[in-house]
């Protein structure tokens, strides 16, 4: 018997908004009501795409420009695609990814000034075609969300030091996206208390994906 | 006064052409004749652009499908162009660069099956539009070159580990592209003695540039 897809739900948002919290959290729930359930992350998410991270998430902040960085991004997401998410929503797996292609739209496209032809085209070639069933806007102030992002520490700054215009930028081109594909995506107040937020996205998963 | 810009050449053709000993004598003649001249390689070329080069030449052939190398071969052309081609030719300096954009579009596009568009937006991305002023296409039968390849030793076996039927449709791309574009390319039998090469190359950079 082939088992019926799984579903691909996104998450996206500025640094510190708690994605990788609420992904824990919608997993343990979903894995409860009996489904297969893979958590990743985007860049990364399988062997080859972490060794292309790692060039990314680390050194100076103009160590690469926009350009640069979508290129790199995209490259990491073909091979997570490829090696991971498809093969995963095949067998049946139900995938949550922290940031997909929206994020490349958001920094690289709009605060990086690229434009959204050069991104699509680039997502095209990484994704295949592939989109998200449902993507989850965690939205928050940037100053708040660095904040929290640093609190956590770890060495994984250098987007953490763009500028606050740049997070700014940022943080509208999620709510711009989610206004535009309003059957795709939720924009979540991440703001709130995280047992709060985390209902609300069980619910907007119920009532998209009628499942969780 | 601002210097006239400098010139960009290609060397193009598969594994063992010679295109890095022709590099070096090419480079050699043009110094003596009193210009600025760097020498420089794709992938490569720039710090960053180093350490993408290394995830794409070790490893299994199997490791990133041409889509990945695609995506990370531009990136590392994009770190290349804006921090050594561009800057260079502006001040003036002759850059010979061991492959470019038309390795791309011979092994990921044509051999590696991703065609001609997908190269075309990748590239632009990557170069913002730069072109080479004189491409040299130095072409051997597939097997003579990767037996002079081997002779050299080295790690970097991932790309001549692919089978000769790839290899021959590489060497067919590179001719068709200099076919395309004969005011750009030049086809150089890169099977005769290495003196004769390097004088076909002086001759067709003279006719071509007007220089060495």
């Amino acid at each position: 018997m082939t088992p019926s897809r799984g579903r691909l739900i996104t998450f996206e948002g500025g640094e510190g908004a708690g994605k990788s919290t609420q992904i824990a959290r919608l997993a343990a729930g979903l894995r409860a009501s009996g489904l297969s359930v893979v958590e990743t992350r985007e860049p990364g998410g399988t062997a080859g795409a972490e060794e292309i991270r790692r060039l990314l998430v680390t050194g100076d902040a103009g160590r690469w420009d926009a350009a640069t960085e979508l290129l790199l991004i995209c490259a990491a997401r073909r091979d997570h695609v490829r090696r991971l998410i498809a093969p995963a929503l095949a067998a049946g797996t139900w995938v949550l990814c922290d940031r997909f292609a929206d994020s490349t739209l958001a920094y690289q496209g709009i605060a990086g000034g690229l434009g959204a032809a050069a991104i699509a085209s680039a997502n095209a070639v990484a994704t295949d075609g592939l989109a998200p069933d449902l993507t989850l806007v965690l939205d928050i102030d940037p100053l708040a969300g660095l904040a929290r992002a640093h609190q956590g520490g770890g060495e994984e700054t250098r987007f953490e030091t763009f500028d606050t215009g740049f997070h700014a930028a940022v943080r509208q081109a999620f709510l711009d996206i989610a206004q535009a594909e309003p059957q795709r995506c939720v924009v979540v107040d991440a703001a709130q208390p995280a047992d709060v937020v985390a209902a609300v996205i069980a619910a907007s998963v119920r009532h998209h994906l009628g499942s969780a």
